[in-house]
């Protein structure tokens, strides 16, 4: 069959919406039609070259929504009209590491998705013939991707498909951060690295957990708004402080906090995110991607003297047996995901959406293949609001 | 009153013994009669001058145990004649850190013990006048030393001074770590970086919570034997295996072990520690104390795929409210501490002890400052004997 799909054909070059061959799904595979996908840095960092593990031409997209088309062979847990969120991390329950109960980080189909492939060491993309890769095992910025069956998280068709995309990453990866790898209690005190959507996510889950004090931290004062709108009690511009940003926390804290995490991906920031935590007991978790090579360094009297220093991938959340609930405490109100929305636009519309994210104009920018789908009957009025000075399509 | 002391004038320069001035106990304070102390890596690191801390002049020691001589004003949890182990790490009630439940890190003296005086911001020691620094609040190379309140624990007096000693830092150390802070259980897999005698308790205390695999590393294979005795399944010296330390462990066990422990102080041992450790949960435990300045380093990939990075320090213990029940274990039998000791040797051979450790030819030296008090009832054919090669003292 046929998609439309924006590739990314080499590094640093902007997506090429294209009409590409898919084939369908295989043994065990699901063809999903996306409905919305969200740009997310990390899309952004394997674009810009620097991502190790990308891998050219490709079909980038990690953070997307959609409605199951058609199953293959052997497929019991999901059939067309389902309405799924493809998972990065998948949850294969005969996968060792899954049966362990001590992580999310799935293995089962770990080598091929870091190559680009699909389990079966094969692409289902091809353009005139050329293979496409996958990436990240879902491929969103395709209207039509295929992904096996434990890469699928079926959700409730409550649901709001022009939003439930950013489901898919950046809320379960922050919310999910603080309470499965933080587990932050009440009371606790919290910092923030980075108000991306990641960040902010990470102030939501802080404020569901009872957090009694949520710093978030970012060099772009225009995010702090937002920030203190879900729950930050105070925000801080690093470059308003001359003493190193650790020092700025530690002297606000009485001490340091009892949890930092780091969703930025810069090296030096994850050093800073360790070394204000609270002596004794404070732990930093990281969850931004650092650049190819690069390491983190502390001394090791911080760890000794009792931080801990720990990281999280999609928040450590299984994806099909935990994901669907965390959808569902969003629709019962438990949390918003309105506020990351800063931006709607139409798929050919994709490149504006990355130089958004570039400059940090945005917080999510949502996709949406089919407009008339969404952007008319669900957004209209209600995303989109003046306040939000997203633009409004046509 | 004058006591017999070790005294440490300068880096890198032999202990010298000398009758010194010592000050008897202020309020809140104790005099102790030390009956038994032992040789600690930590006491070599200060005195080689790479510890960053170092004051000199100065008694070190602070594995050691002795008798109440007499309490100043205001004491009220011990008494002369009762039984104590001297504490570097104090614990007093009153301290928010301890009140915290979270740590075992005293904060109430730490400045002025860092500064190697007592709490009033003085010395107790002095010779011909001039000051003589405390070491780690416990001094415990003199025969008389002065401690505040909380930093003495009360043991058993069933407990036999003779070996007491190690219960001051090696053993509680070592199964600290792996009780109160890596909280292994059973079946877990153990990698333990250095055997020395901490390392040798890491083992013991593995070997307690019922690990599975216990695996011994040293470049010095002449460890071996005793590691094995105390539980070590196997023992690997690095020197054996051309590629990198971390995979040799990795390719041993499977993906990693659920808890590696680096008891050397070794930086590059704090990685390979680290990144030995199962993917998904592995946890490293760093107790050796490093060179000054010295730092750890790996790439944040690492935490991020579920590794985590720890420290502890004095086995996250409470001296006071903890250490005792150890003593107790100890005396009924769950482990052993006869092991450790492989040399017992007079007050005047102290700078023996030191060459010992150096070359690594001994775990502990016992220092027995009254040899008739402990050397020939309690000691003469029970540790010494053929087997551990260690110099019986006349």
């Amino acid at each position: 069959m046929k998609t439309r799909a924006a590739i990314a054909w080499e590094p640093n070059r902007p997506l090429e919406i294209e009409e590409i061959d898919l084939e369908g799904p295989k043994q065990g595979e699901v063809l999903i039609r996306i409905v919305t996908t969200s740009l997310c840095h990390t899309d952004m960092f394997t674009l810009s070259g620097r991502d190790p593990e990308g891998i050219f031409p490709c079909v980038l997209g990690h953070e997307g929504v959609g409605i199951v088309e058609e199953v293959g062979k052997g497929v019991t847990s999901v059939a067309p009209g389902d309405h799924v969120i493809p998972l990065y991390t998948p949850e294969d329950p005969n996968c060792p590491y899954i049966q362990s109960g001590k992580t999310n980080l799935c293995q089962t189909i770990r080598k091929t998705q870091g190559q680009g492939l699909m389990p079966d060491g094969t692409s289902r993309f091809s353009y005139k013939g050329k293979m496409i890769h996958h990436y990240m095992g879902t491929s969103t910025f395709s209207e039509y991707t295929v992904l096996p069956e434990i890469a699928v998280a079926r959700i409730s068709r409550e649901a709001p498909l022009a939003k439930a995309c950013v489901m898919g990453c950046a809320v379960p990866t922050g919310i999910g951060a603080v309470r499965n790898t933080a587990k932050v209690k009440p009371g606790d005190t919290v910092a923030v690295f980075g108000l991306g959507a990641v960040g902010m996510a990470v102030i939501q889950g802080a404020k569901l957990q009872g957090a009694s004090r949520i710093i978030g931290i970012d060099v772009n004062p225009a995010k702090f708004a937002l920030a203190e709108s879900l729950g930050a009690t105070e925000c801080v511009n690093p470059d308003d402080h001359p003493e190193p940003l650790h020092e700025v926390i530690i002297d606000m804290t009485n001490g340091g906090v009892d949890f930092s995490f780091e969703a930025v991906g810069n090296v030096r920031l994850m050093r800073a995110a360790l070394e204000c935590c609270h002596k004794g007991w404070g732990e930093s978790i990281i969850i931004g991607v650092a650049g190819a090579g690069e390491e983190i360094a502390t001394r090791p009297f911080q760890l000794v003297t009792g931080r801990v220093w720990r990281g999280s991938a999609f928040g450590g959340v299984l994806g099909r047996s935990e994901l669907p609930g965390m959808v569902d405490e969003w629709l019962s109100g438990r949390f918003d995901v309105d506020p990351y929305i800063t931006h709607n636009m139409a798929h050919d519309q994709i490149n504006t959406a990355f130089d958004l994210l570039r400059r940090g104009e945005s917080i999510r920018s949502v996709i949406h293949f089919q407009t008339q789908d969404t952007m008319v009957g669900d957004l209209a009025g209600e995303i989109v609001g003046e306040t939000r000075k997203a633009p409004v399509l046509a």
